[in-house]
């Protein structure tokens, strides 16, 4: 499978520039732009590009929205208009993140299409398209800037495929561990007796909540070994 | 719960223009822009708002981080850099979406901090933060644009819809008060100088992600009060 972003007719180079940076954010390499209507090599376009240039200059320009037809095995179609009523279909969506759970059952060339700024995609676009995708907004003021479209759907597409750094968390021997320094604190400082339980759930809950790191485990231990220490030797 | 947009120190005003509107795409209104070089009716500003004028015209300036730190019961630092090192806990993150589902636990002014265009957060600004926040992306080119981060965040926070809690967490200034003891328990154990600093960050994270209530506050502030009253006499 191949994912490609399409702008359609994009009016603002900085637009352009700014989606191919966050292209790069996200690890997406190929850009279609229909019939834009300045220049690639345009300041605005280079400047918000950053470190993306290789995304510009690797840019596939079309004619027309036919030509993507031709090109692409699979078109979703993004819009900030949904359909609320059943009845009209031609723009009832997928939510992105929908969208992003289903996209890995397909294969060949994806293109995931970005009307103009000002009308987005035209009807007669969007007929064209096999699945309609839309981000969830709030009513007030529902359309977004092209490049946060993008970046919303891309991220989604990035997120499903991303697992988080792997932290070693603090196993359930080391936990039961410092519980039970806990305990030897609340000893050792004398706490009252009847109030100790409810201390000990409490500290339990918020390790539990915290969920420490073996690193953060040691450092706490240290910690309490040596208040245990110092608070013993007072009595 | 109220939300805050803070930018620290951002240098284009499109950007901060590009932001008031992605807040209102997504239901937000309360921005903080901390020491910016530009007027705020800045014509790219201006521009880059769109129908969020408002967003703008209301916006609060503050001098430095300290007056945020002041303001907020909660802050929430962006970083585009994650620590890779369990050890390195400074940076130590949860990623947006993560973040989204815990951040209906909290009450009070939450403030989310995004930092330069160029330098992003400092360390001394991300010293003073509950919680890290990192969007995930991909490794070669991780730094976004600014008012994308800020699009990401906003919007994992407005599909997530938090569900508000019954539980009464300690805010910011009781957060601040058992900083201070275990910083007086460090000393009441004479825990070695140059160790401090590092278990001062880690214990902030540590609580910042148990997300405290006012009643385990207490109950800690109680055992911290008397380790270090018997460290103290056993000097």
């Amino acid at each position: 499978m191949e994912i490609f972003v399409i702008l359609v007719e994009p009016k603002y180079p900085g637009n352009v520039g700014a989606v191919a940076r966050v292209m790069k954010n996200f690890g997406f390499t190929k850009l279609v732009i229909v019939s834009p209507s300045f220049s690639l090599n345009h300041d605005d376009c280079r400047k918000y590009a950053m470190h993306a240039q290789d995304i510009i200059d690797n840019a596939i320009l079309m004619r027309n929205f036919d030509e993507v037809v031709e090109y692409m095995d699979y078109i979703v179609g993004t819009t900030a208009i949904e359909s609320k009523d059943d009845k009209h279909h031609l723009r009832k969506a997928f939510t992105a993140r929908k969208f992003a759970n289903e996209i890995y059952k397909l294969e060949g060339r994806i293109g995931i299409a970005f009307g103009r700024e000002d009308y987005g995609l035209l009807n007669e676009e969007i007929k064209k398209c096999d699945l309609i995708v839309k981000i969830p907004t709030h009513d007030e003021y529902p359309v977004m800037n092209l490049s946060h479209a993008v970046c919303i759907i891309l991220y989604e597409l990035f997120v499903n495929k991303y697992k988080p750094l792997e932290i070693i968390l603090a196993d359930g021997k080391e936990k039961e561990k410092l519980y039970e320094f806990f305990d030897k604190l609340l000893d050792a400082i004398e706490y009252p007796e009847f109030k100790k339980e409810n201390a000990r759930i409490l500290f339990r809950r918020v390790i539990g909540r915290a969920m420490l790191s073996k690193w953060e485990y040691h450092t706490l231990m240290g910690i309490f070994k040596k208040a245990i220490e110092k608070s013993r030797k007072s009595k």
